[in-house]
């Protein structure tokens, strides 16, 4: 006999804590100061504050080279969470502010709650919650979670009066982790936020006692993400029943541009009258085939102007240089910006930076990956821009040996929906249209290397033909002039002078004007209609 | 302003679809055959049938080489599912028969649902499904699932008398998708589900009328997986919490031995002794203190016994091999089924096979990845499977040309709970204690192999040398006979065939004598604690 039970979303995740990046100690640990930190990061976002965050980690029992007992604590100076939404945001799975269309680290408003259920989960223990939104007071919540109901349990509430005018957030709990086989992927996820979130602060207190401080590198942040309407291409049946549930207009005409981005009174009458709907119809009155239709019709709309990008809010490639200069310290960085584009009805821009030499040691091509402006660290070889290097770019053409220099490609993504693989955000989806982005982004920076990398090669042959110049030329002149019977060798540094800088100026010039020729785009199997 | 919302479990899955393996039209299609396919397997072995499944995608509208609507309809000769259970069965997601610590090939009880709700989501239109338990009715049942609210609503239900005795369920309904661009994978998911399920049947009717007919190769079905208890070194504190609500025993040492997997009286006094706890003491009686004290206890208590495997189905290595055999046809396979093991206190049993030749033509090794009889596809390069043949197996020792040799092996897992890195069940995490079955696994039927290819590159050999000799050994006789003035030259024939077959049974002797060096274990970086 089959038996059949209902279980709640808390209980789903708790069963499948592996599949949101909470797969055994190590990992779990990396996991809870990474959604902690994200969602810090897109409170002070909210409200166009430069983020100052503070994590600590306190050992508390069991051996610090295996699993272990910590406490965890965040503090932020974000937007806070109102006092009546506190104990829901933190103690009841699927309910948070993530669930609408636009640009957030957190994709799924599921990553801080998995955290917090994971440290009851192994120790048992509640979370403490303080948090004020400005106003007169500070609120804080102790509480667990109920799993089975997915209900916060309140164990304690206090409120103090806000003397100091202070916003943000703190949250406190106990959990179990490995802390000496995380903290390296720990560390290397900071440094890395630290790149593409410049006008950041975040200061991290280790296990051990250690203060490790990641500096803001400038005091500009980009415009904070917005949010957006649906674009009418990536609307499905069940959004479009939504939205007319919802409305308030009367009319098709006004359904089309109230609801949608981008659609102006031209393109939707141009529209309507394509899909055969009269402009005048109450949306209300559609019916289920009516649905249908007008949704293979707004798929197939050749007019719908493409998704605008300013509701994204991307590094720009002056804050991008400036945070792989601070972390990397290279030799050579350049980077550049895509124009917008879109998947699915969804924008998106893809942004490209490529680093060679100076403190980058390792040879070889190293991937950084970033998502929403948070680094995406583990199954590397199964997401999009690792295809793209290592099987979609031909690097000899940029006279880069793949074995041995060292460079240090960046690729950031940002849209408002990011096609993640998993709930733990580790990898994104090879949707053509992004792959496609990528691949021309790294063109435009690997000509980039290309040009410096030729540049570095003439000027250490100069070097060398001088070298050997200054080396002979000078008894070549003595014996000359003992030979041609004068006294006086002629005077060499001029000479030596002028072929150098010559040459040098010659060989730029050279470069400068060759013209590359684009190589060819690489068929994309599976490429999807636009 | 931040603002907070809820969501219910089916819209969040609604919502991010691509986590749960419906990305596009045509991987989504791929999804819909393959979840229905999984829930009529599972259904059939629940109740010890032999499989008889039949699909059938008929196209409906819209062009066959791109994205189009179709219907499909899946009917098995299963479990059934009982009236009442049929509308939240169909229609609410997070509620099912796969929420218990048991082998199935579904595994977040999510699959099938998504499949309809992605239908009902691109076509607008109801899921029909009719089902009996081989009870006196038929009841069919015709519903959409509210999203918002994750519940099904009934649009019309109808029942009939069960005039054949019939047990099964058949579900239909329609639902968008690219055939054209998932039909390989399609086609090789169900002949390799075909592979590892030899003894079900499966019918596939395509969109174009064609036929495929997976025949039942042997009638004879693996035992069904059984139902278990949780084993102590499994259990959290919500999972310990939650035995204690439930309980109805007075005593730990009673409740030890009634809710664990193999704790037996002389271990669960021996254990309470050394966890300082009174084996008299009521359960209910536990502090929140003594919970945790209990779970630490019984993740590092060395005295239970491991988890056992009989409540596991694998394969078996008679099944493994016929459905290899039957699938691949290759000239050589070998098959090696592992013991039983565990981590986290899940059983779990490898299953490896090894093919060469014969129908086999693509040169080089080709993993295919079987977990709990069911193919996976995707991502192969994250699977533990590919690491292990990939990083970790050194095929040279083992005579194989890794570039060109025709070889496939053949991983299979079942387990419990697999540890499935994403909802869509695409790969399997790398556990050390898995990893290090498999590499032993690999090891045994690839030293098998490599006896078939030495034999047979011997036999080779003979050949050659047979027929060098008898090539001009005729004229040395000759020869030899007008110089010894001889008449009648002597007879080759028993000459010839002595020293063959000297030397093949010589070769094949020595073969399988020769004491293979086991290759050394190759250290696992990050190796938990057993």
């Amino acid at each position: 006999m089959v038996e059949f039970q209902e279980i709640s979303p808390a209980d789903f995740f708790y069963r499948n804590r592996d599949i949101a990046g909470f797969t055994n100690p190590a990992r779990a640990l990396y996991s809870t100061v990474r959604e902690l930190v994200e969602n810090s990061l897109d409170a002070c976002e909210s409200v166009g504050i430069l983020p100052n965050i503070y994590v600590r980690l306190t050992h508390v029992s069991g051996p610090l080279d295996r699993v272990a007992v910590f406490k965890i604590r965040v503090l932020d100076n974000g937007s806070g969470v109102p006092e009546h939404n506190i104990p829901l945001a933190f103690g009841k799975v699927l309910y948070g502010s993530k669930y609408r269309l636009k640009q957030t680290r957190g994709a799924f408003g599921l990553g801080g709650k998995m955290a917090i259920l994971y440290g009851q989960i192994t120790t048992n223990k509640p979370v403490r919650i303080v948090s004020s939104t400005g106003s007169s007071h500070v609120y804080e919540y102790v509480l667990t979670v109920d799993i089975r109901k997915n209900e916060p349990k309140i164990l304690g509430k206090k409120n103090y009066e806000n003397v100091n005018n202070w916003r943000g957030v703190l949250v406190e709990f106990y959990t179990e982790g490995d802390y000496y086989r995380s903290s390296s992927r720990i560390l290397d996820y900071l440094k890395q936020t630290a790149m593409v979130n410049p006008y950041a602060e975040i200061i991290f207190v280790d296990p051990r006692g250690y203060l490790h401080i990641f500096e803001r590198g400038v005091d500009e942040m980009p415009p904070a993400p917005k949010e957006t309407l649906p674009h009418p291409y990536g609307v499905d049946v069940e959004a479009l029943k939504r939205i007319i549930a919802d409305t308030k207009v009367k009319s098709l005409m006004e359904f089309m541009t109230t609801h949608f981005h981008r659609v102006g009174k031209a393109t939707a009458y141009k529209f309507l009258s394509e899909a055969g709907l009269n402009p005048d119809m109450n949306p209300k009155k559609l019916s289920q085939e009516d649905i249908v239709k007008l949704v293979n019709h707004m798929k197939n709309f050749k007019g719908f102007l493409p998704p605008d990008a300013s509701c994204l809010s991307p590094l720009g490639e002056k804050l991008l240089k400036a945070g792989i200069e601070k972390e990397l310290k290279p030799e050579f960085v350049a980077v550049t910006q895509r124009k917008p584009s879109s998947y699915s009805g969804y924008p998106f821009i893809v942004e490209v930076g490529i680093a060679y030499g100076g403190s980058i040691l390792k040879p070889g091509i190293t991937l950084y990956r970033f998502s929403n402006k948070i680094p995406l660290l583990y199954d590397e070889t199964s997401d999009v821009s690792w295809k793209v290097l290592n099987e979609m770019i031909d690097w000899s053409r940029y006279k880069v040996e793949v074995t041995i220099d060292p460079v240090a490609v960046i690729v950031h993504i940002c849209s408002t929906k990011i096609p993640y693989k998993t709930v733990g955000k580790e990898f994104i989806a090879d949707r053509p249209e992004i792959e496609h982005e990528i691949i021309n982004g790294v063109r435009i920076v690997a000509r980039q290397l290309m040009l410096h990398l030729s540049r570095k090669k003439r000027v250490q042959m100069e070097r060398a033909r001088l070298e050997v110049f200054s080396k002979y030329l000078d008894k070549l002149t003595l014996f000359s002039t003992r030979l041609a019977g004068r006294k006086k060798p002629p005077d060499l540094k001029p000479l030596l002078a002028k072929i150098a800088r010559l040459n040098l100026v010659k060989e730029e010039q050279n470069i400068e004007e060759e013209q590359f020729e684009e190589p060819p785009i690489i068929k994309v199997k599976g490429y999807e209609k636009k």
